[in-house]
């Protein structure tokens, strides 16, 4: 809602007094307004998480009004983001080093903390090497991108349903690129095949995010071993809460050692914020040394990097939230199934209950909010292709058999409010 | 250095065991090798800045062994990143909201520290709206690529020495470019005359952080006006540290509100980490609502934004930092000219100390940090013009006349023992 952004006396901009040319402020208002009409235009729910109370935050009402709600779709998924370890690694960080790094990774911002959490991402993914970049967003792009620029002559093969940040960076590398149907390993062979002996590139997910599905790692592994390709493995979605030591589903399927680069966030899994990657020694020197990305601009704080470090380290160690996790997805599902709501079956933390019209999705989203306090943020085009707007349910250790059952009465009373379709009813094909 | 990257027993990576194909690490290895052979390969000293005693910092050596040292070439110009009301802020929230955010601005992540942070930078710079992203670079890269994209048929008018961010925001819109003299209003102005009626972006920045200088900024919003075009200004190297209430040199020039779009970051000035734009409520809006850099990417941790809003609030009100950094930044430079030392003049807060030469300047470098205690990073190519690496040296408030003694004793040392071109000896035209 722009009015919420806007301030009390708004100065006139100069855009409008701009004596001769163009109307600019119609063009953005044009833009708007198309997102309008689509119903594609997105309004922010403004809202303080609980530290110690999660998934308890306060919402605060466009009018002031704070009503206190439970968050249904963090992507903090182990509520590590409220972890003593990881708050006491911040705010001790912060007292002893200050609040910002002061500077580029070159000039004076390469803080200890920093290399010392790159170490420890390395060893997570059994790698000689990290880099951290200031999110996963910014690794995708810059890391893709920069690997397949030093790669002379490198094709890239891309999923079709990969994230928008590895399609910047496949586009920012300016490599020639062809896109595999979503985890279907047939299509990946024939344009592997196809090739022939020039070098590539396979940049895949391992947890698709908003399906919940997983990708066949191992046998995209042994594609690229037949046709020598270098692999390329988001694991956004699975770190801290898929493997052994929380390094996601490459280490669940024991073929880590057979990824050449895995990425990942610390926003997620580990609840803090910033991205990686990891993988040999010369891969990552080159990376740092070359990606705009990483080298113009301003470190990560220290006060970041050891709350991630903290984090990782823990889960590392403590299997007890991947357990809890997985247990509370699974009766969430269970609990949402039992009560005939059209459950997008995953097999992973991901709860999709699919609403299938953008209107509806939001709809049914602001009712949650108003008049169950459920916070569950609607889905729509262009995260997910149009007809498979939806509901994007995250379970948390944290989200017990209290809140699953509030949930499900509050979303059977949602869909018979507003008279949405069941399970059962929709066939929605969401790879499409 | 790598080897302070590698583990300890490094694991075989898949890449060099490929079966069939190219030697994928090979291309990293020669890509490091270029470097090397052109005196560009970079070392990142390791430190760790204590708080409540900046600008003493810990070195950590390769070797694990620490020194006490100061640092001459932090970005955090003021030292806000140790200030009490900037620590407090960021470990109170981080207690009582956890440190991560947990989701996109859009999914979960949209807390109430990042928006009145949005609100008061709106403030800060007299618009009606604020948009905060994860790095200055970002807002960058996504708000100039987004805005230039959203105007049918854009023309961006780019200025030669323009920052790495900018010059990608400007590549990533796809829309067509003239690159116009450094600062050099005749040739801008024969650009925009020769570009008709069609819609214009000028895409500047205030203080360029490498010379020092400042952009013509009124002059360029004459041009702005007379040709119908839009003003981009990025004041990266000037908010928290010019004008009245650290608004930056379009506040200090009486500008600001002729000016379109104001760009700045909260990782020097203010001592933080992140980046933003201000501007119309629309043109806002419209970036809120496209920009993918924006959109798919966790939000900036409550902790952060509320050390920020610390920062930015402070520093509307007390202009002492402000005064103390210009003062000490102009003791500094009188001292190194009075010592013969080759300082390239700046009216700003930024002292270029030149070498003029890769290798003597990592040297003169090396042999400071080393011998003195004193972290000043080399300047080569490709952050400066090959025959201009310098040391750029960042006075703050708390460089007091004991350490501008100590740095030009060890300047004069330094320049002595390496014979090192004095002042009047070096003539670079910084500009080529
Ligand atoms: C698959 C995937 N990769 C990368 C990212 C970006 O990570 P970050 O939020 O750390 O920028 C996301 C979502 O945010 C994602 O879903
Ligand atoms: C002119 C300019 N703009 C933008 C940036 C990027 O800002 P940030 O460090 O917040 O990414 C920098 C340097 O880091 C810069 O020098």
């Amino acid at each position: 809602m722009p009015v919420t952004r806007m301030q009390a006396a708004p100065t006139t901009t100069p855009i409008r007094e701009r004596a001769a040319g163009t109307d600019y402020e119609g063009h953005f208002r044009n833009a708007l307004e198309r997102l309008h009409g689509e119903r594609r235009y997105r309004v922010f729910a403004d809202i303080e998480r609980i530290s110690g109370r999660f998934p308890t935050a306060n919402w605060r009402r466009p009018d002031g009004r704070t009503t206190e709600i439970t968050v249904w779709c963090s992507n903090d998924y182990l509520g590590m983001g409220q972890h003593p370890d990881v708050v006491a690694a911040m705010t001790e960080t912060a007292r002893r080093c200050g609040v910002g790094a002061g500077g580029t990774r070159n000039i004076a911002g390469n803080n200890s903390p920093l290399v010392d959490l790159e170490r420890e991402l390395a060893d997570l993914h059994g790698k000689e090497a990290g880099l951290v970049f200031t999110s996963g967003y910014v690794s995708n792009q810059a890391g893709i991108s920069t690997i397949a620029k030093l790669i002379p002559d490198c094709l890239i093969l891309s999923d079709a349903f990969n994230h928008n940040s590895m399609i910047e960076g496949v586009r920012h590398s300016g490599c020639e690129k062809r896109v595999f149907r979503h985890n279907d390993l047939a299509h990946l062979e024939e344009l592997l095949a196809a090739a022939g002996d020039r070098p590539k590139l396979i940049v895949f997910e391992s947890v698709y995010s908003m399906d919940g599905d997983v990708a066949p790692i191992e046998k995209i592994c042994d594609l690229a071993q037949r046709y020598g390709a270098m692999t390329y493995l988001d694991e956004v979605h699975a770190v801290g809460l898929y493997g052994e030591r929380g390094a996601g589903m490459a280490e669940r399927d024991g073929v880590m050692h057979r990824v050449d680069v895995i990425e990942g966030t610390l926003a997620k899994g580990f609840g803090c914020v910033g991205g990686y990657i990891t993988g040999s020694a010369l891969l990552c020197d080159a990376v740092r040394s070359h990606a705009a990305g990483f080298i113009f601009t301003t470190a990560l704080p220290p006060a970041i990097a050891a709350a991630a470090r903290a984090s990782v380290r823990y889960l590392k160690r403590s299997s007890v939230e991947r357990a809890a996790h997985q247990r509370q997805a699974a009766r969430t599902k269970a609990a949402l199934e039992a009560a005939g709501l059209p459950v997008l079956p995953t097999e992973t933390h991901i709860v999709p209950v699919m609403v299938g019209d953008a209107e509806l999705c939001k709809a049914a989203a602001d009712h949650l909010l108003e008049r169950h306090a459920i916070y569950i943020q609607p889905i729509n085009y262009p995260t997910v292709p149009r007809g498979t707007e939806r509901l994007r349910i995250t379970p948390s250790p944290f989200h017990d058999e209290a809140r699953i059952a509030k949930l499900t009465a509050a979303l059977v009373e949602t869909w018979e409010t507003l008279d949405l379709p069941r399970a059962g009813t929709l066939f929605v094909e969401a790879a499409e």
